[in-house]
């Protein structure tokens, strides 16, 4: 289903060659009736941005924000490679766009897999013609389309939102370099609802900012990250499409931080009585990032001293007399200092896959939530090499 | 030998049962005339500063920089313990103090341990008079003290040097919790040079900035780290006192890194060519504290993409196609792209217990190097659990 639950698109999936052992890899998501639609994105913020990143942002630039579709390809990141790699990446969207009949500039890229390894353009450009004819509006075109877009995801990720009429529909990829700071993943996002690229770019923004730029797995800001959104314009839309693109955005974030490599929890950081919201968000996110709260995560253990010994340290303000912790709803510290509780009721709460940890500073009215996962043998296992 | 090497200083280590398996758990080191002697300290930047943190902090305002020693347990760290943790801290340096005949602000406190569990102190109050009838000035007395603070450590850690006359000794803890932001362990440093407070507080932050602060295992800033340095004043000091000191500062910040909870590897993560100091040492932390690049270093990778991408969302100025990057004197990368290396020549390089990163900026002139390890299975398996 994924990216053609809303009108007015196509797409479709298959290998191309860059994954050596034959997996899909190249994914194409366009317009239906082939014509440029408002498309608006959101970029990392890291400074060793790939390729494909720099050619997209400039494609959009001198759009306008029109964009008849975007190719994706998987296995190799398109990153620290150079002018070479920017020539890759021009290349895909030139031979997607005379397929298309238009200009390479009304066309995106986005890249995923290993870094500081040349593309080998060849394989993609040489399958285009064959994805584009095989596009279509079918919910197994939107399927193979998150599937080809997988690196080290265990399952393809979408999600899908129905609206007084419009639809919204997107997919995913990420298991690995998650940290909040822009998007720190691949989505592409459709709708046929029919706003300007300035509303649909508010809207992105802000479902971003409140989904995606909300987990942390492992503090790392990917090369690639990449948040795609089309119109294609095709009905009216209403006052709920904000909270629809929310919805969506933070369906797919929860998938990525449940498919995160290695992990066995998925966890919810909140911090309460910050004194303002990016205090909240600062503590949330230092606990969450911490190797050594993740190793108790992994452990199941309410080990709530380290959470105290981040927020000290997280550069906030902070009185560790008045802070209570709780785990699963359990209260384990209150002013400052450990509380009795039943140690074997929490035992079994925490074997949950899901865990929530609330930090109440009671020094103001801010709270700030961030979503991550354990820190466990499977993550060293994945990454130990290059992957 | 430890802090016995100088000369004026008594040691002594015991168990006084903190640890339930009976291990060593209990230290001292005293002024062998049992008179005060200048002394001065760092503590942990955490706002979580533990009990024996904030009472050593006071007896050191109180009593001008005088101390005629600090008491030292390990296997509780009196942290995150409310008004009960501050008054054991507190009776632990008024039942030193009173068995040498000096007020209890005459004395510091130490704690190292599980942190939020309240500090049996009648245990350790129940043996401070054995453990000072036993102190000494021979080197067993030295080193049963450097053994009695250890909690996760795998040997104990200890530094001498020998100047024109005087001579500077050493002891310290640590094995988690690592990350600069002051000293992040506990250390304990006597000298018999003579030095005014203010010259002994300088050559101490000195030293501390340039070693301690100079490693990072887990990110993670401890709630009760200190360094401690007495002098007796029996010699003269010279103008090699302040290199000295660092030498046995940084001596012991290796056998920290060295013994980090789980690690294989102690590596250096160099950045060069930065536009100032504190950039070049904001890349090297970001790059030293990654998860992802620690678990390359665990899997002996040379996987340079993953440096890349950390030194681009470090925060600094940083360009890509600038970037060359080493492993074991073996330049993977330049000018931002792969180039080919003898991969065979340095998987040989990279089995080695020591690595060396070196990233080349190439845009201005600064240098800095942090410590830090790798991040294996091993840390896990120590972290999971309360420890």
């Amino acid at each position: 289903m994924s990216v053609v639950f809303a009108r007015g698109f196509k797409a479709n999936g298959l290998a191309c060659g860059i994954k050596e052992n034959g997996d899909l890899d190249l994914s194409v998501v366009i317009s239906a009736d082939g014509k440029p639609v408002p498309c608006v994105a959101t970029f990392t913020t890291n400074r060793s941005a790939a390729a494909p990143v720099q050619v997209s942002k400039d494609h959009l630039a001198k759009s306008n924000n029109l964009m008849v579709g975007w190719i994706l390809s998987s296995g190799n990141a398109n990153a620290a490679t150079g002018k070479k790699g920017v020539q890759a990446a021009t290349s895909m969207c030139d031979a997607l766009g005379s397929e298309l009949g238009v200009d390479g500039h009304y066309v995106g890229v986005c890249s995923t897999g290993l870094i500081g390894i040349d593309l080998p353009v060849e394989k993609p450009l040489a399958k285009i013609a064959e994805l584009v004819q095989g596009a279509g509006e079918e919910p197994r075109h939107g399927d193979i389309a998150a599937e080809a877009i997988r690196t080290t995801d265990t399952f393809s990720k979408f999600a899908t939102y129905e609206g007084s009429g419009y639809r919204i529909g997107a997919m995913a990829k990420g298991a690995a370099m998650i940290a909040p700071n822009m998007a720190t993943m691949l989505a592409v996002i459709t709708t046929d609802a029919t706003l300007s690229q300035e509303e649909l770019y508010d809207a992105l923004k802000e479902a971003v900012d409140e989904s995606f730029n909300l987990v942390t797995i492992d503090g790392c800001t990917s090369t690639n990250d990449t948040v795609v959104l089309m119109s294609s314009g095709l009905c009216q839309a209403d006052e709920h499409f904000r909270n629809g693109l929310k919805a969506v955005c933070k369906s797919l974030a929860d998938q990525i931080a449940l498919d995160a490599e290695g992990a066995t929890k998925l966890v919810r950081v909140s911090v309460k009585g910050a004194v303002s919201y990016s205090e909240a968000l600062m503590g949330a996110r230092k606990v969450a990032e911490s190797q050594l709260v993740k190793c108790s995560f992994y452990g199941e253990d309410p080990y709530w001293g380290r959470v105290a010994s981040e927020l000290g340290s997280a550069g906030i303000e902070f009185d560790l007399e008045r802070l209570s912790v709780s785990y699963q709803g359990v209260v384990v510290a209150a002013g400052g200092v450990a509380v009795d509780f039943d140690s074997k009721e929490l035992a079994l709460l925490m074997r949950e896959r899901e865990i929530e940890v609330v930090a109440d500073l009671s020094l103001g009215s801010y709270e700030a939530t961030i979503t991550t996962t354990d820190l466990g043998p499977g993550y060293i296992e994945e990454n130990k090499g290059t992957s």
